[in-house]
């Protein structure tokens, strides 16, 4: 993680959207990513940056504003663009899991960049000239230009699962154990007398009452809390229909 | 990819912030997706709402204004909710791209909802009970609260690489369409009654019952066969507790 974080450089050139370079610094931060260059921006820094960081300011605070690209790429291997068109006949195109894979790999080697051209235009042919390589994010094609930040969550959310960190603690789906098979077979044989008891299994004329019950209830996978909720309902039912 | 298209709601529940609306529809329209749910907005139609869409002002102007969740969720027989807390006992956790998968998978037996809660404070207790499982993006423990366009971003762009991928095998699970939303809360109202009627639910102290029970049902996803078989059910408990 350290590595990737200090050196994936995620480059947005010529901004027009203040507010953009503000999103884009809170979708890093959000995905562990730390390195915000700007180049050339139309307005940075800016009030609506800082607004739309929203808890990332201290990231936007560190971007390094740069006047040209050249000084936001010294020093990177590897530099890796985002493209909204299909094809640019020259480069390899990667898929965004293979480009997040791929900076994360180059990057245990040293710096490396991913670029975003500004808003409308993207990518100059100038700026396509400095990549190894293109990355597009799948889109509609009838509306295929996404938001320049929601293009930086894509592709820094594939960073982070590239990094395989260990994940945030799962929630198991349940604190109890499960229910035992015994247990399942009681709760069975409970409801069934219930059933019968409240006029609603006919022991004459089962059908198939109970084998669809049971499917319904396997599938919920009861854990012993739940399980116990459940017994005791038809023991309160029981207690009625008894007294009856 | 039709059926995706119509079939995933995503459901923005009282949104703060205008502009995440619009940043939202725009989403949704460069992933391919159509449907916008909007609940209890603070401001919606807004121009903010309107700016941020750029380009995706049509699905904004079809986006559906609902007062409330149920009317929402009417119809949908799987509701996904996303949340940036690591754990919640009692749901199944998907990752996100499991979470493309299911919900594109589910969309072929009808309509489906993806929840995303309030930008501060996400879900509440009673949204969460609506759901049949939680997603949550990856994040930066730190700072794991990503805007809620980001979200949506995110979450609709695995939506659109699952749709690439083959389609699931069914399982002979059920043959019967899945119980609606809305039969799902007929139930719990129903079962509520009768667990009030038989003394085994005080209504002065609740406690979590109820939560837990629609944790166990909503795990177990009836099927309207079954929905009737419960609902048969808990009318024969009620006409034993009403005539006793």
């Amino acid at each position: 993680m350290n590595s990737a974080a200090t050196q994936i450089r995620v480059v947005l050139i010529r901004p027009t959207h203040p507010g953009n370079v503000g999103a884009a610094a809170r979708a890093l931060k959000n995905m562990g990513l730390e390195r915000l260059y700007v180049v050339a921006p139309a307005a940075f820094p800016h009030v609506e940056a800082t607004a739309r960081a929203a808890g990332a300011e201290d990231l936007l605070a560190g971007a390094v504003l740069s006047p040209d690209l050249d000084a936001a790429l010294a020093e990177c291997h590897y530099v890796l663009g985002t493209s909204a068109r299909p094809r640019h006949i020259g480069w390899p195109m990667l898929e965004p899991a293979e480009a997040g894979t791929r900076l994360v790999d180059e990057s245990r080697r040293g710096p490396v960049a991913l670029l975003f051209g500004q808003e409308r235009s993207g990518l100059t042919n100038a700026e396509l000239d400095r990549c190894h390589a293109l990355v597009q994010i799948p889109a509609n094609p009838a509306y295929p230009s996404l938001n320049l930040a929601a293009a930086v969550q894509v592709l820094a959310y594939e960073i982070r699962r590239a990094l395989g960190l260990p994940e945030q603690p799962r929630s198991e789906e349940s604190e109890a154990p499960p229910a035992s098979a015994n247990e399942m077979e009681h709760f069975y044989r409970h409801l069934e007398e219930v059933l019968v008891d409240t006029g609603f299994l006919d022991p004459a004329n089962p059908r198939l009452l109970m084998r669809r019950l049971r499917r319904l209830f396997n599938r919920a996978r009861p854990d012993q809390n739940e399980m116990a909720i459940l017994r005791g309902i038809l023991s309160a039912v029981q207690r009625v229909t008894r007294k009856s």
